[in-house]
């Protein structure tokens, strides 16, 4: 709910915890706008998706908590996606593949609040999808906890990660592309998606929201080797938006 | 101040009043993002700037109400104003030039916030150019209220807009941008550029700020021939969030 009421709000107002990093956030509001002219939905402003997105990015590393004994990011999670509900927010999508870790929690602590989550609708997208063999690009901790793994082979598909070196080359991609080191962070990247494939990956989950930023051009020219979690979640949102 | 307490916010936390349209927004959150890599501030998610954006397009049109008694966007404005502040917004800027008509109308509403206009920061950096001949692209209400006129020419400065058919090819191109016809919205704008060039413009005002979005690649291969008003009034906010 809207804390003044000088307006009717409108009913249906996606929140975005972003922040992490901050294009991935970008990234998603954009594939809201994107897919909503694809549509044919929007012929003005008035006619796209309410957005509230919080781009604040000083929660702590979700990889290092996992896997390195550093800071618990819950409380900046939780505090983040209460201001977006006090912002009027009434649906609540994590821009973040690894911070999907804590969201039962979310959602038990903002019982509220819808959210819908990009693990569950990526692994829905690529099982319609009609390929067995499931590669996946994310990060350590997103596949050190089996967010997607579980579900993947749940779902009665085959799940292929990088192995331990392979991955420490993902690793690095990730975090050079969130220091601002594009160019290095597109060839480590693309050298592990192409790896990927050639092990016999039919299809590739960017499971990580910063890995299609990373691919963005590879992504145009093969967009048959790719599920979007960010783009599937975006679809998934804006059905929900849409319902009744 | 953020409404609960389960960690210690960022002091500072920008604040962007946006959907007018969303991709102006997303453009400016991306400005912030891309510019603090720029000035090498970042190495990692956490080193960037806190923002917070409302993307709640159903504002009612600006243009509509200051030039055809159309429905009044104050209203809207302040609410998802107060809103980003109760979602611990420290500073409010306007991701809009037309709504900067009603920029005192909301300091005086909004004491506590610092608010950072997108008008003053532009002709100053229009100023500081060294330039004398400023023209401007821009909506026929940023024109008809003479937001940018009035500026320009008491900073001593010669101001220069399109006649009155060609704006109404910019006014169309804006809109054109809005309803997603992307191709169009580019080639009527370019051609008003080009016009103001020959004109005798030294450099041009972006002064809605679709109009960098229209004319990215212009800029990409022309930077020369450009004021942009978004990445004028994010440099502004940037400043404003390392002082002290």
């Amino acid at each position: 709910m809207l804390t003044n009421s000088l307006i009717t709000p409108p009913s249906k107002i996606i929140g975005i915890l972003g922040g992490m990093g901050p294009m991935a956030g970008v990234d998603m509001l954009a594939k809201f706008i994107a897919r909503t002219n694809e549509y044919g939905k929007a012929t003005c402003d008035q006619d796209h998706i309410p957005v509230l997105l919080s781009s604040i990015p000083d929660v702590p590393d979700r990889s290092e908590f996992l896997l390195k004994n550093g800071q618990d990011p819950y409380p900046h999670l939780l505090s983040y996606a209460k201001n977006l509900q006090n912002a009027g927010a009434t649906c609540l999508v994590i821009a973040c593949n690894t911070a999907h870790y804590w969201f039962d929690r979310l959602q038990a602590d903002l019982p509220n609040l819808t959210m819908l989550s990009m693990i569950d609708t990526t692994v829905q997208s690529a099982a319609a999808n009609g390929k067995n063999n499931i590669g996946i690009l994310a990060t350590n901790a997103t596949l050190a906890t089996g967010l997607y793994k579980d579900k993947i082979r749940g779902a009665g598909l085959h799940y292929l990660e990088p192995n331990h070196d392979d991955q420490q080359a993902v690793m690095e991609s990730i975090y050079l592309y969130k220091a601002g080191q594009v160019d290095k962070a597109i060839t480590l990247m693309t050298t592990q998606k192409d790896k990927l494939i050639s092990q016999g990956a039919d299809i590739i989950i960017m499971g990580c929201t910063e890995v299609p930023l990373i691919l963005a051009d590879d992504q145009r020219t093969h967009p048959q080797h790719y599920i979007d979690a960010t783009q599937a979640l975006v679809d998934e949102a804006i059905a929900w938006c849409y319902q009744n």
